[in-house]
C-alpha cells in the first residue's frame, strides 16, 4: 500500500486489492449461508431518534441534509436522517418493523458499509464494512445460540487469509453476579473501570474502583482477581469458585460461559478462551460477550465482537432477544493488505485474451470469446490488431495467463492456438473444448506466510 | 409487496426478496467478470466540489455534517462532504487519482448504492443500487469499445429474470452534425428540446425549437424527422442520407452508430435498435448514447443508460476518454418483485435441518451438520429437542426441504435418516455421503411467466 486515501478515513482499493476484499466477503458469505443465515440489507440511513435510542455515540454520527435545504426546516431533530454507525441498531429496527413477515428465531447476516465521524487512525476508518450475524427470537431465545454463534464465527474467521486469532468470551451475568456477591452494586460502573484494564493497568483500575465507586481495597482486589482469569478450557469455573463468592446470577453466568467454552474448546481447541476481563463498552449486552484479537496484532483492537442482548428490540410488550457478532471487514482487509498476508494471482478476472490478426477479425474473435465464456472462462478480445507483441504485452501487464490466436489457413478453415504466456507453450485448441487449468480459471487469492 | 418502506424512498427487502436481489447482483457480477471487468468500489462520499465539477444536479445531493459539528466550521463549501449521486463521477476521480497504478484501457464494474434527494415515486428511490461498467483509455480509446459495451450489457440484461428489453442507441456526433448541417448551431439546446419529445410530443418540441432557438419551421421539421428514425438494422443510415443533409461530424456519427448496430443486430437481433430520438440529458456524452426500456413497462423509464464521454476525466493535459453504462438495479428489482417476474424457491439458504432426539444430542447433531457442510450443503441444527412435529414445522415454515433424524440404536451405533418434507419420503442416509438433489442445494430464483 504505497498509496494513501485521498480522503483520510475513507479507504479505496486498487483492483488487485479489491480482489482480496472480495475474497474475504465471498468467504464470509459462504460460511454464513452454510450455517443457514439469510442475507438482508438495511438502508444506510436511520432517523436520528432511532440511532440515539440506546444512548451513546452521538458525537460520531454523520447527519444528512439536502444541499438545497428547502424541505422540512422545522422537522424535529429526531426525524432527521443520519448514516448508520453499526448494523445492530438498524437490524433491531428492521426486526420490529417486519416482525409479521419473519420466521423466528430469525438468523440473518448483513454485510454493509457503516460510517463514523471519528478521528481516523490505523484500524479505524470513517467509512468501513462490517459483516454481522445475529439470531433473534420472539419472546425468548435458547442459550444454545450463544454457543452456536461462537462456533460459526470461528469457522468464518478460520477460512480467511489472516494470522491465528483468539475469540475471548465472557459473560455479563457472571461478572455482575460476582460484583453483587462482593457487595459492589454499581455493576455498570465496575464494568466500565474493568474495561480500562488493558489501557491503564490493574493499579489504576483499583484506584478508580475505590475512588469513583467507593469500593474497599478488598473489593477492588477481588474484582481484579476475577478479571485476571483466562483459560482455554472450563477450568475457569473452579478458579472463580475458589474466590469464594456466591450469588445466583454468578451461578447462571458461570453455567452459560461453561457451555460455550466446553463446546468450543472441543471443536476449536486453542482458538476460543474464557477471558473474564472482557467487558465490552456497549450497555445493551446482557449475557455472553465476545471479542477477538489477531495473535501478534493485538494493538489493532478487536476484529470481531458482539454478545447477547435481551432487550435491544421490542414492540409493545413483545421482546426480541438476540445474540450476534460483527466482523470488522475493513480493519481486517487493511491489515491483510498492509502486512501482505494474502495476494491475488492476477489483477483482472480475465483468463484469456483473444488477439486479432487483422482489424476485420474482431467479430470472429468475439465468436471465439463467446464459445469460451459458455464454459465460464473470462475472456477479453483485443480492440485493435496491433502487433502480436503489443497484444501479448496487454495480457502480460494484467497477469492474463493465456492469449488466443486464430489464423486463416487460406482454405476457408481456421487454425486456433492458445499460448500460456508464462511458459511460452503454444498448442492448437478448439474453442468449443479448451479450458484453462482450474487454478487459472479465476484469480486466486492465497495466504502468504500464514503462521498456523 | 404488501409492505411499504418505513422511510419513503428507502426500500428494504424481506429475506426472500433479498434473494431475488442477490440473484440479480450475482448474475451481473458473473457476466461482467466473464468479460474481463475488474471490480472496484469507491467511497460513498465525495467533496461537494468534486460532485459539482460537471454542473447539474446540486439540488439532489445529500450533504453530510457531523452531529457534533465541532470540526472545520470554516471549511470552504467545496471541501465539505456529500453522498455520491451516481458512480460515474466518483469513478472519474478514482481513475485520475490512481492513474499510475492502473493498466489502460481499464475495464471496471462497480455495484454500489447511490443517493439522491429527489421526490420518491415508482421507479425512483432516494437510496438505490447501480451496477456500472466502463472502459477508460489513457489518451485515446478505440471506438470498438462502444460496440463491445452494447454487447456486454445485452448479455447481462438477458440473463436477468425480466421481460424483454430494447437497448436504444444513438450518437451525439450524428445528431450534432445533422443540426449543424441544417444550420442550427446551438446543438445542446436542440438536444434538450428533442429530449422532451416523449413527454410533450412533436408539435410542442417544434414550437420550442422555433421560439427558444430561433429555428425556422423547416429546420424544426428536419430535426423532428431525424428524431423519428428508428430501425432494428443499419437501414437508418439510408433514411438519414435521404434527408439530404451533409456534414463531416454527421458522417462520423453515422459510421459509428452503424458499427454498433451492425454487430449488435447480428448478435442480439431485435434487442438493439438505432433510435435517433435518444438524447440523454447529461452533457458529458460526446458520441454514442444508450438507453434501455422494458417492453411493456416503458413508463418505468430507462433501466440502463450510458454513453461515450471523451472529457469526463483529465489530469493536466492527460485525458481519459471512456464509454460505459449503468444499470438501475433497484429500479429493476422493485419491478421484478412488484410484478412477480421471479421468486425464490425458499426463504433461507438452509437445505437441511438436523433435528434433536433429546437435548443432549446437540453436539452430536453439530457433527452431522459439519459433515454435510463439507460438501457445500447449508445446514441448521435445531436449538431445542422439541417434539419432532414442531421441529419439522420449523423447517416447513422456512421452506427447508430436508430434515435429518439421528436415532441411537441402543447398541452404540446410530441410525441416520433424512426426510424430504415435501414428499414425506424418508430414507436412511450417511452424513459422509448424502447430498440433496442439485436443484435443492441452494434457493433457486426462477423467472415466472417470462414472455420471451
Amino acid at each position: 500500500m504505497a498509496r494513501k486515501a485521498s480522503l483520510s478515513g475513507f479507504p479505496e482499493w486498487l483492483p488487485q486489492e479489491r480482489l482480496v476484499e472480495l475474497h474475504v466477503l465471498d468467504s464470509l458469505r459462504r460460511t454464513f449461508e452454510l450455517h443457514g443465515f439469510s442475507s438482508i440489507e438495511t438502508r444506510a440511513v436511520e432517523t436520528i431518534g432511532q440511532l440515539l435510542r440506546k444512548g451513546e455515540i452521538d458525537k460520531e454520527v454523520y447527519g444528512l441534509h439536502r444541499l438545497q435545504a428547502d424541505e422540512d426546516p422545522g422537522a424535529p431533530d429526531q426525524d432527521k436522517l443520519a448514516l448508520h454507525f453499526d448494523l445492530t441498531v438498524p437490524f433491531a429496527r428492521y426486526v420490529v418493523e417486519n416482525a409479521g413477515h419473519l420466521a423466528f428465531p430469525f438468523r440473518r447476516y448483513q454485510i454493509q458499509k457503516v460510517w463514523r465521524g471519528e478521528r481516523p487512525q490505523e484500524g479505524r476508518a470513517r467509512e468501513f464494512t462490517q459483516a454481522d450475524i445475529d439470531v433473534v427470537g420472539d419472546g425468548e431465545l435458547p442459550f444454545r445460540y450463544d454457543v452456536e454463534l461462537a462456533l460459526v464465527i470461528v469457522e468464518a474467521l478460520a477460512a480467511l487469509p489472516i494470522p491465528e486469532f483468539r475469540l475471548r468470551v465472557n459473560n455479563r451475568k457472571l461478572a455482575e453476579g460476582f460484583y453483587r456477591g462482593i457487595g459492589l452494586d454499581d455493576t455498570a460502573g465496575v464494568l466500565r473501570s474493568i474495561d480500562k484494564l488493558e489501557k491503564i493497568g490493574p493499579e489504576k483500575v483499583s484506584a478508580l474502583l475505590q475512588e469513583e465507586l467507593g469500593a474497599t481495597l478488598e473489593q477492588a482486589e477481588a474484582a481484579l482477581k476475577l478479571a485476571s482469569i483466562r483459560t482455554e478450557d472450563t477450568s475457569f469455573v473452579e478458579q472463580v469458585r475458589a474466590l469464594g463468592v456466591s450469588n445466583e446470577l454468578l451461578d447462571t453466568g458461570l453455567d452459560e460461559l461453561e457451555q460455550v467454552i466446553a463446546e468450543a474448546s472441543r471443536r476449536a481447541p486453542g482458538r476460543v478462551l474464557a477471558d473474564l476481563s472482557i467487558a465490552r463498552g456497549l450497555d445493551y449486552y446482557t449475557g455472553t460477550v465476545y471479542e477477538t484479537v489477531l495473535v501478534g496484532h493485538e494493538q489493532l483492537g478487536s476484529i470481531c465482537s458482539g454478545g447477547r442482548y435481551d432487550a435491544l428490540a421490542s414492540k409493545g410488550n413483545r421482546k426480541f432477544p438476540g445474540v450476534g457478532l460483527s466482523i470488522g471487514v475493513t480493519r481486517l482487509v487493511t491489515r491483510i493488505l498492509s502486512q501482505e498476508f494474502a495476494a491475488a494471482s492476477r489483477q483482472v478476472p480475465t483468463a484469456v485474451l483473444v488477439t486479432l490478426a487483422n482489424d476485420d477479425s474482431w467479430s470472429q474473435a468475439q465468436d471465439v470469446a463467446e464459445q469460451l465464456r459458455l464454459r465460464g472462462i473470462s475472456v477479453e478480445v483485443a480492440a485493435k490488431a496491433e502487433k502480436f507483441g503489443k497484444q501479448i504485452k496487454y495480457a502480460d501487464r494484467r497477469g492474463i495467463p493465456f492469449v488466443w490466436f486464430t489464423t486463416d489457413n487460406g482454405d476457408g478453415t481456421l487454425l486456433h492456438e492458445v499460448k500460456d504466456i508464462r511458459s511460452g507453450d503454444q498448442v492448437a485448441a478448439d474453442p468449443e473444448l479448451w479450458s484453462p487449468p482450474a487454478e487459472d480459471l479465476q484469480p486466486q487469492v492465497t495466504a502468504v506466510g500464514r503462521q498456523d
